[in-house]
């Protein structure tokens, strides 16, 4: 990573740690447990990637990001919502090495009220669900908080109904919909796949560029050119970091990934990258794949799954899709005037998607 | 019921199943799953009290209780939300005799894909999570678009902020303490069940009129003395409301009720009636009470219960509280010019306490 990029996202991330450690919106909630979970995620830290796409596309329109910094928090406890939700849904149990919420909090009643394994589990999921719930008005707190001295009421309450009508429902539905398709009988189609993806990361990102940019504006109007430039440059940036994933599932660093590689194949997942190859292989090639399912893959089906997607053209297809998707978000970019921030976003953007393969 | 109390709240049923009904925000939700979800409790009807204490709160400071319609609507379907992830946490199968969200779901994925019960239940609760999440926010929505040609962006702005910092910690607290009661080996501590009931019915209802008033008066300012008055009111009738309750759950009529008599005694729930009666028993009185947890109980139990709370003085002192209360927040509406809405909402909290046995 460039060392100006690593500076100023180590700035962000000490900027946010210290907006949500002081905040006092939690202070107030009850039992005591509840606000513990509600603390939990939010003060995990993390790469902060949201708060920082919010805040330099404030300073990329000329804004000062210290007016964003509310925001900024926002869409970062808006963020940890939903993983805490997710992650009850996933049955997750570790975040990072660290329990998931529904776990610490299942410890949590498993000591304190000495509980059998059943009812901890319960008042675990339960909480959590809580938490979560919590947390979703915590974020819109922050957001609403945004109107001050450089930001009108007007903008801050067009910030808040673009939380309702383009964050919410995108995103929940994107989460549901990766829910459902592995209840389907048939896999989905390639355009509803991508849809999902988008809906649940690149809504978010998207969500965050334009806020910041509405904030440094000082204006409600999520139709102004610069605020579209920058919501589609991270949205496109989410869906190509997407595909990189993708790619480095299979022919990435293990140890660097961060999980085994070719999971996606074992957990019939309908990637990009499967889609594709599904698409382009013949019978005995499909089959070859489907045979990963719900085993894990030796190092010799790691060797096969690559061969089978370098010959059928699947590997190139998708890595080109994301250099054209970078290609397109870096010109989006490109609109706006050069400064240090829209610079700082062009190397956020080459650094996500330098792990391409 | 007096006539024109019942007319009035039929329009105000009327009212809000269109403005619900017709609302667009569900529209885009995928997959059909989740938005049959989403729309699923708002769509019911039911009483819509909270409706109508913001409608007829709007009127009763001189608005035009039109303006508040859409904030009416929000009242109703943040209720809901709570209710859908308040069913899943307490397992509850039906809602009035249909079945609750989870349930309507785990049936939709036990047709739809084919899954054995423990997927489907999962399924269920899993999408049942995520339609809470998007009706919190269709609720901010809902309210937010109460900005318009009679109410200023900074009315509407005021009321979003509130539903974060008073309704969403208040409501949820409540919700989360009642759930740990049932954890903790020792009984909470009075003062902590009557904030645990204002928590969970009381802080809604205070939100509804004090939001009604807000409108009414275009004012951001919830510390206006008729805003804290209608707020205080619709508190105290939530209280009293309870209060109402746990008396006809020992001394009413089991078919009008709708749950088998002395039930809060069967769950060992600490009710402020519950509680009352344990301060003032000695220990054997006491133990009778201990006796009914966990068991159905007998008409002769219910007879036990009856005059174990008669001679002890419990139903007289939860009596005489209910009746203070209902006249403390009969002088709050007092406070207000009288006019026809200020009548209704007399009539109502009339109506809602003379159930009082």
């Amino acid at each position: 990573m460039n060392s100006q990029l690593k500076n100023e996202l180590a700035k962000v991330c000490e900027l946010i740690d210290t907006v949500i450690r002081e905040d006092q919106f939690p202070e107030s909630i009850e039992p005591e447990s509840l606000k513990m979970a509600v603390k939990s995620y939010p003060s995990r830290g993390g790469k902060r990637l949201r708060p920082a796409l919010l805040l330099w596309s404030c300073g990329a329109v000329g804004g000062n990001p210290e007016d964003a910094l509310h925001a900024a928090a926002a869409v970062e406890v808006y963020h940890n919502w939903t993983l805490v939700h997710d992650d009850i849904i996933d049955c997750d149990e570790f975040r990072r090495g660290v329990p998931t919420s529904h776990v610490e909090l299942r410890d949590y009643a498993k000591n304190k009220f000495a509980l059998e394994t059943e009812a901890a589990v319960k008042y675990g999921t339960d909480f959590a669900i809580l938490a979560g719930d919590v947390q979703q008005s915590w974020a819109m707190d922050l957001l609403l908080r945004s109107a001050g001295k450089s930001v009108s009421v007007e903008t801050a309450y067009a910030l808040a109904v673009r939380m309702q009508t383009f964050l919410n429902r995108g995103l929940i539905s994107g989460e549901a919909l990766d829910v459902e398709f592995e209840y389907r009988p048939e896999q989905p189609a390639r355009s509803e796949a991508a849809h999902m993806i988008d809906g649940k990361t690149g809504i978010l990102l998207s969500y965050s560029a334009a806020s910041g940019a509405m904030i440094g504006l000082n204006t409600p109007d999520h139709k102004h050119p610069y605020v579209e430039a920058l919501g589609d440059y991270a949205r496109s940036i989410g869906y190509a970091f997407q595909l990189c994933d993708d790619l480095l599932g299979v022919y990435g660093n293990e140890k660097s990934f961060g999980k085994p590689l070719c999971s996606d194949f074992r957990e019939g997942k309908p990637t990009i990258l499967a889609m594709e190859a599904y698409a382009r292989l013949d019978e005995s090639g499909r089959e070859k794949l489907r045979s990963l399912r719900g085993k894990a893959p030796s190092a010799d089906d790691v060797n096969m799954v690559r061969e089978l997607l370098d010959s059928c053209g699947a590997r190139q297809a998708v890595s080109d899709e994301a250099n054209a998707v970078s290609m397109d978000a870096m010109k989006k970019l490109h609109t706006l005037p050069k400064n240090k921030y829209r610079d700082l976003l062009e190397e956020l953007a080459v650094y996500l998607l330098s792990r391409n393969v």
